[in-house]
């Protein structure tokens, strides 16, 4: 009942119908919604069929599968995620699941409600609002931030990266900060973390004896060879991060539902009175008790990912999306907008001309270029004054929004 | 940390695991798991693999569907489900999920951590454990049993019924009991309940302002028609009563994941200070925030479970299973066990002989017939002098095990 209305996306759809009722022949553009827009790959597809198959025939059907996953998957994730960036895993250490969202909503179930946890500012919502349903915060403020959360603000003066030492409330130390929520590439802003960067972020949390959930969604999207995909390319992250990874954006199962968490054996949170428990156990007992395992079908398609042909068709698709925000980026940048992110993220997050609040600005584009973006001040005060475009969009969507908005200025 | 150890199934394994390491050619029959074993309906492969199809297809490709399920499902529930047996709902109060474990486990996130739950003993575990893990309980006794939470002990002496009034704890009153969990037709014990027996708990709740988490997974199974299939056949019901349904065991879903949870419009819950909160709206938020939507494929495959072919094929199956109830009541009672459900029920609870206690009499089944139980006292100390056999098997099996204990006695 502490929660805020959620009312990011409810107002956005509320100004749109108003627009469309007034001007019933405008053909609006989404680029405001990250979910994706291309067909599944034909190898995800057929796998996807022999499972089917599979689960109507006498020998070859499957009940309950295992609540982690079942190892064909496990093992394919392990060799292509890890083992091929010389990071190893056991098999007890993935965790298959039905969405990344899923997953870093229900991290926090298995930390006390004493935990306090840190997030950037803008944010994914989903990690401030699971905290809040947990009772883990206070009453929002004027600007929707909860008291009892550290928000680490991003914007272009930082690049976008969370600082260190953060700068705290005061009467806060650093030493009583137990959770930080990282995600990179980031979701809103599309920037990415350097290996030096997480290295920071590791120590500090090794130093402080804090937990580092790592969401590494959009890693498929990073094009820069020397940004790390995982965090346990950084020395000592298995003793204290967590990360999510998901097919939702990687091979286009935001409708099919599969995604994976990492819990490190070696990770161990602590007891108010300082003993030390192993977080995998946790995660592993919260998983057996509030989940059944992902589809067995989702998960057979999932695997297909990791053929040779699965790769190739995913790699394909993913092409298309970056190759959108590249047409987004250079038309803005042409422009003489500030544009951010979009070269390792299929994200582009924009500075609003003029000053222009976030919600002005996305009148201004709604009513002159009928072209739908996301007030970045819907992720938090940091984002007012940018606005969120996504490249998961067809493409000769995308070219016709940008000539529009070249157009309408 | 403050959960018991997962014993049963461990347990168990080990004991198997023992067994067959000393005696290797023996062929060990379990009707100790509840996983279904048929496989899917012809009518449901055909509409998964169309639904893959449509997914790998520029028309037809879905992204993220509605958190709370498609139309087509939900329309599908309620004009079968409900409105044949004379009950309205609208397409708002009926929540798809991936499970009804899940279901079941998250609902307990919605309320507060001071309410006071009542369970009968022998209980579904994850009614327990996942209310133990949110904080809501104090320690476990010698029995396994946590102090906060009221035990409903069903036994032979009561019908397997939780009584009213409640037998509580000294210095606790009923009026203190705020959420109650009812499984009928029940896990493990097999037992139904009449329209009266659920009118009383239904008055109950509404006298004492609690809230009835009703866990009909198993009604596809109910043969006699006096007995209700959803315990908003009772008046008054939709005012105190959330309902968990499941394709798992109807449809062979256990490996594909899908299930649904009503939560009616005019259900209220209160706060400290006595002000009525819409249980719906709370639920609807805790999904969309932490849950992402079951697969469209299962959900495809759900919709087909109500087609006219699809109601026949699944009908078959599960009259396959029923058969298999009947064959091991029928020769349990001739050597005259004490035995219980297994006609409304896929599970038969019997008592064990000679005052034998679970544990010894699953070690006599498993070494003199080679056939695998499950320990009435796992599942609580009320359960203790029975054993649990599952219909969910191979009609073979389930007739070659009962001549083995036919020949053991």
């Amino acid at each position: 009942m502490k929660l805020q209305a959620g009312y990011l996306f409810p107002e956005i759809s509320r100004r749109i119908r108003s627009f469309g009722a007034e001007n019933p022949d405008a053909k609006i553009i989404s680029l405001g919604i990250g979910d994706v827009t291309q067909p599944l790959a034909p190898a995800i597809v057929e796998a996807m069929k022999k499972a089917v198959v599979d689960m109507g025939s006498e020998a070859a059907f499957r009940g309950y599968g295992p609540e982690q996953g079942y190892d064909f998957l496990i093992n394919a994730i392990i060799e292509n995620d890890f083992n091929s960036r010389n990071i190893d895993l056991d098999r007890s250490e993935v965790f298959i699941s039905d969405g990344a969202k899923c997953d870093t909503g229900n991290i926090q179930e298995i930390f006390g409600l004493n935990n306090v946890i840190a997030v950037t500012d803008p944010v994914y919502p989903v990690y401030v609002d699971t905290n809040v349903m947990a009772g883990r915060t206070g009453q929002a403020n004027k600007h929707g931030q909860y008291s009892k959360i550290i928000y680490m603000p991003c914007t272009a003066e930082n690049n976008f990266i969370p600082e260190l030492p953060l700068r705290l409330p005061v009467g806060r130390q650093e030493r009583g900060i137990d959770i930080i929520y990282l995600c990179f590439p980031n979701n809103p802003t599309g920037a990415v973390a350097t290996k030096e960067i997480l290295s920071r972020w590791v120590n500090f949390a090794r130093d402080k004896r804090a937990i580092i959930l790592f969401d590494a969604a959009y890693e498929a999207f990073i094009t820069d060879p020397k940004i790390p995909h995982s965090i346990y390319e950084v020395e000592g992250a298995k003793e204290v991060a967590i990360e999510f990874r998901s097919f939702s954006k990687t091979a286009g199962f935001t409708g099919i539902r599969c995604a994976f968490t990492i819990v490190p054996k070696q990770l161990q949170a602590y007891t108010e009175d300082g003993r030390a428990v192993k977080v995998n156990s946790l995660w592993h007992r919260r998983q057996c008790t509030k989940f059944n395992g992902a589809s067995y079908i989702s998960q057979a398609g999932a695997a297909a990912v990791y053929t040779t042909e699965g790769k190739k068709q995913c790699r394909q698709i993913i092409d298309i999306y970056m190759a959108n925000a590249a047409v987004i980026r250079e038309l803005l940048t042409r422009l003489g907008y500030d544009v951010y992110g979009g070269v390792n993220a299929p994200y582009i997050w924009m500075k609003t001309p003029d000053g222009l609040s976030s919600w002005d600005f996305f009148d201004h584009l709604l009513q002159k270029a009928n072209v739908v973006g996301t007030p970045g001040s819907g992720f938090g005060p940091s984002g007012e004054g940018y606005l969120r475009l996504s490249a998961f969009a067809k493409p000769d969507d995308v070219k016709e929004a940008m000539q529009r908005i070249a157009h309408s200025i």
